[in-house]
């Protein structure tokens, strides 16, 4: 079962192996040209700067955003691939004990068997981006002081953003900032709000591994699922309705099955989330002294409590799945973090780069970093609670709402301004759904006693562990937040006086909780005012002192271009990981207990796998994941990877445990990406939960 | 500090990966010949057979026995090199609370510095070998019974022995059983009794990784030490004395400095222990439900029980250290024995196997397994006892000898024979050394526990825990067997008449189990008898299936040479084992908190070791371990690695954790044997805890 991988192989998976080669940067399409023929040739890539993006609707247009993560379309009928693990919470939404599309997956039979993927689903398709900083910029300068300079930005964006909708009406516009206020660039965008689920594996396929493999390889995840966009029969953007019609999208990426082997060139095309790359060295000393440690103890609490809490109840554990799962990842996360962090000794080495910084700039910014500490352990919580328990982050979100439509639209924080009203709403209605008093209780208790500890809450709301479960239990018992209708009328007739004086108990928590939050946040804005203040001159001297070497911002959400190729990598001293796994390999991780546990058809089919057409010549397998060294973070997941002709060979969806303090520093040596093969795909839609249907929508288009 | 790999390295860390050429056997050194020029020559050997083993003073002379583990002669002053675990029970009989020399290491600065190895300390130089089957094989044909056949094997066995040492009074003689009693070689041996301590690292160094990375890679122990052999002044064997004289070796291997890289050609000598290649498919199924459970259960609990009462005792740990370290390698060799061999679905493919051998042959040997494994229990206890409570194990040996004495000498177990006495006596006084009444007492109870539960022993020995608690520190209250020179005069005078009236309760205890153990011996002589008749016909049965390929012997203690190549392996998908590891790893796995306490020293001189002398061009540093295909088992400990040349390029130490179920079937995948390279001893001698004297012996002679 577990063949051997022959010679030539091992010896090709290490040819790759060039750290000279590797290639750092998340760069902005409009950068791609930048870069210069030169580069990108060398790189690998056989297709032009402009082929893949010069505004219009070039390769790059198939990449798109889903739900925090990234897509790519796959076919002209607005089929979409991206990770199980993104479409996990649709997933989830349309299971039911007896019909679980986690455990047993799901095939489309036929279109008017796609189901709406629920939970906020929308695809964000991009049409337009243009440079705003100037028009943003100098009003910034001009701020009378660094709490003012933010609202400045924030006024300036949001009237961006809504004059760029009123001109077009058919797409959303928002204004991103890069760089501490460096650069803002106005993104458009064509938003698609029925999607549709068209094919997911079983969770014995896609979350193959779990938890236990997680960010680390060998990796055996066959983590992908299909989508569909779906358009009101004109074309224009519309809300799930039986009359719409799949989405034609104007490019989408064809599918290579032949896949890429080790040394191949790779581009990683998609939305990452976050990236502390330009920090100064005091930043990245508070996430490695305040930042992960607290996410260790406030999220492994809260794991803790949903999981003791769901354990031995099925209903419960569907429940609660999305959230447990969110919740152990930021906790591996910043465990990994930390470690990585201590590995790559970056404080140390930023430390001696910022010699060459100017010192007056250091001390600003240190002061900044100071300011940002002193509150941290309150800030922290804020910020926790919208992952917190459900109907509290109901309350929360409905107080601020009430105190927030007071002002003018353009001076709301953005969460609360009009045109985000339906997201908001739409997010209160899952989380009522998703709450569950069972383990709200619990869980609302240890929440109420962190709250008065950050001083939060008065006194009266803390007290023993077990008095707080009490009046965690009868708030929970009283409140009305339970009921999807109620919730409803509170966001969409938000009244600041009748939600001051109702005597709903998690109202009235929250109440009090978002006017001490607006308060806070008015002074995390200050800290945020003074780096918009210093960002340019800082980022400046940072590029100055890195020239030659080209800057690309930080991710922020916005369409990046990682270069890549495929390779493994020194895991330790006497220890390779070689960039491909296979089925083989898959199969005898099987142990028959999850997160182990492969579905019989994949264990059947993997007899005949080495005969599939889907199998690698080299490795006499089909292979199941592959290594690069594409620079990558979250919301990476489900990102097209693509071959140096631009065909989708794979989808993006983790990164090697070395590799997670990459979000503060790429390392030739340990950046490395996880991709599912597309082989892998069209295996498993061949032979093991066979999807006749969407295998021909995928293959003629190659075909073509 | 951790310096990266080249890429020129890892790929040529691959290139000797050819499962082809992997050679299985080992052979014995009159096979060598019998194997042909053309096979020696393509496995990469450079010298003939002839110039290893003619019968008189070739190369392989200079690999000797020491105390269950292997060893080579390294220079004509009888300076040896061999493993630091095994002359681990010598640096601890030597070790005080002030003069630790298991924590700080050994450097003799000048020879009469050299510290006596206590601890039974023998070498065994081979002189000649003989084939006897002629002269035994009669015998055991003509045997009247099955039980009767061990009885007269083992007088014959005594019998030539004890003619041979007539002859040649200057040698030991022992006459060596192989396959099943199909063959039958009598060794003669030079048995040096005079060793000495010369060099030893800090267990930081020579333990580095201890139990966590035992049986596993990446490795980066530097498990080396050097003894000196001494003998009286005219030459002959003598027990310690002043004026003994370094032993002059007529051949000893000179060292390369030059060291081995991936695919090189390598060879290891040495004395295996024991394998089980040849036996049938249920003899592998007995192991896997009755034997290596029965190790689990059993000496997992007496690790338990030592641990435990020697925690937070520094004194006592010393005392205990190498009983629990003996006992932990077991339990977890049990467990690796289990998981290979399902891994190798061995039984199964030995089943697939039989069916090309006579159905009547497979049936006794059927019966005769079964016939093992219904006294398997009892069998178990009464076998492991001598590495059970010390004084237990005493007595039962002052039991045993006064019944034995009784006898002829040529009818007696071996072990009670009049030439092991010296031997037997020796054994006795460290066990006495090492008793540890604190630990003695709850072992002894369990011990007890278990004896009544097997019925050797009345049930008035057993009760409840409390109960037998209360009875073996009763026992060992009373016994005088704590008293070394009351245990002397038992085994220099034993007498079965006193030993029957004695009253001293551990006497009185190890006299009723002795009477048990001599019937179960009796029984289990009788399964022995049986395979001996049916023996030489099964394995000729099993030679033809396997034809042509040629059959070695199951390793017995006898030296054998293993031919290889220097290589990684395929640890599973996704991950490759690369065959060298280096300082900078070593670091790199430093902890300050043992078994990853590495000296300070090491730590330093890392810095400087891409520099030294002994640094690896590829790796640009000091390689400390390397794995090879070699085909080794328990008993290789310390046995020399040759290069092609025959010239000393490192000492076998262990095997990887895949290939602990080796001992029952070699695999070209996971057959891997762990190297020291010698370059790291020479710069641990050069740079670490510098011995001047020592490096100029080696060295100089590599010079001629």
């Amino acid at each position: 079962m577990h063949r051997a991988m022959t010679t030539a192989a091992i010896i090709a998976g290490l040819l790759g192996t060039n750290p000279s080669r590797a290639e750092e940067g998340q760069w902005l399409p409009e950068q791609l040209s930048e870069l210069g023929p030169e580069r990108l040739k060398a790189a690998g890539l056989e297709l032009a700067a402009e082929d893949l993006w010069d505004g219009g609707p070039k390769l790059l247009r198939a990449a798109v955003s889903y739900s925090g993560c990234s897509a790519g379309f796959v076919s002209d009928q607005g089929l979409l691939a991206t990770n199980h693990h993104c479409a996990y919470p649709a997933l989830q939404a349309q299971s039911r004990p007896d019909r679980d599309l986690l455990k047993n997956g799901f095939v489309a039979s036929s279109r008017d068997q796609e189901l709406r993927a629920l939970g906020g689903a929308e695809v964000d398709v991009l049409v337009a981006i243009e440079d705003v900083t100037e028009r943003i910029r100098p009003a910034i300068e001009a701020a009378k002081s660094d709490a003012d300079r933010v609202r400045v930005a924030e006024r300036k964006m949001n009237a961006l953003s809504v004059a760029c909708e009123t001109k077009h009406p058919e797409n959303r516009c928002k204004v991103h900032e890069h760089g501490f206020g460096a650069r803002y660039r106005l993104v458009r965008t064509f938003r698609i709000r029925d999607v549709r689920l068209a094919y997911a594996p079983p969770s014995g396929i896609g979350e193959f591994g779990g938890e236990v493999d997680n960010w680390s390889w060998p990796r055996h995840s066959g983590d992908f699922a299909l989508l569909r966009a779906y358009v009101a029969p004109d074309g224009s953007s519309a809300v799930h309705s039986e009359e719409n019609v799949p989405y034609r999208p104007d490019v989408h990426f064809r599918i290579s099955p032949e896949g890429v082997g080790p040394g191949d060139f790779v581009m990683v095309a998609g939305y990452p989330g976050h990236t502390d790359r330009h920090w100064p060295a005091a930043e990245v000393q508070r996430h490695v002294e305040d930042v992960f440690p607290a996410v260790i103890d406030l999220y492994g609490e809260w794991l803790d409590l949903i999981e003791r809490h769901a354990r031995g109840r099925p209903d419960l554990q569907i429940q609660v799945a999305a959230i447990s799962k969110g919740l152990a990842n930021r906790v591996k996360n910043a465990r990994g973090m930390l470690a990585g962090l201590k590995r790559m000794d970056l404080v140390e080495r930023k430390r001696a780069f910022e010699a060459r910084l100017p010192a007056d700039l250091l001390a600003e910014a240190e002061r900044l970093t100071k300011a940002t500490r002193s509150t941290f352990r309150r800030d922290f919580l804020l910020e926790s609670l919208e992952r917190g328990p459900n109907l509290l982050a109901v309350a929360l979100d409905a107080a601020r709402l009430a105190r927030e439509v007071e002002r003018p639209d353009v001076a709301r924080a953005p969460r609360y301004a009009d045109r985000n009203r339906p997201a908001l709403t739409e997010l209160q209605s899952r989380r009522v759904r998703d709450a569950s008093v069972q383990v709200g209780g619990p869980w609302l208790a240890s929440v109420l006693g962190r709250l008065v500890e950050a001083d939060l809450l008065p006194s009266s709301y803390g007290g023993s562990p077990k008095q707080r479960l009490a009046l965690a239990s009868r708030i929970l018992k009283r409140t009305r937040l339970d009921d999807p209708e109620e919730v409803q009328k509170l966001f969409e007739a938000p009244d600041r006086t009748a939600l001051e004086a109702d005597d709903d108990p998690l109202l009235t928590l929250g109440w009090m909780v978002a006017a001490k939050a607006e308060r806070a946040e008015a002074e995390q804005e200050a800290v945020r005012g003074g780096w918009m203040r210093i960002g340019p001159r800082y980022l400046e001297a940072v590029r100055a002192a890195r020239a030659p070497d080209p800057i690309y911002p930080d991710a922020n959400r916005t369409l990046r271009v990682s270069l890549a190729r495929v390779q493994g990598y020194r895991v330790r001293d006497g220890l390779f990981a070689t960039p491909q796994t296979t089925v083989g390999g898959q199969v005898a991780k099987h142990t028959g207990r999850a997160p182990f546990d492969l579905p019989e058809a994949v264990r059947n089919a993997a007899e005949r796998a080495p005969r599939s057409p889907y199998a690698d010549p080299q490795l006499e397998d089909v292979p199941v994941c592959f290594l690069s060294d594409a620079d990558t973070t979250g919301g990476n997941s489900g990102s097209p990877v693509l071959d140096r002709r631009g065909r989708l060979v794979g989808l993006n969806f983790d990164r090697v445990w070395e590799n997670i303090a990459g979000d503060f520093a790429y390392n030739p040596a340990w950046s490395r990406n996880i991709s599912v093969d597309v082989r892998y795909l069209l295996w498993t839609l061949t032979d093991v939960t066979p999807a006749p249907r969407l295998l021909e929508e995928l293959l003629d288009l190659e075909a073509r």
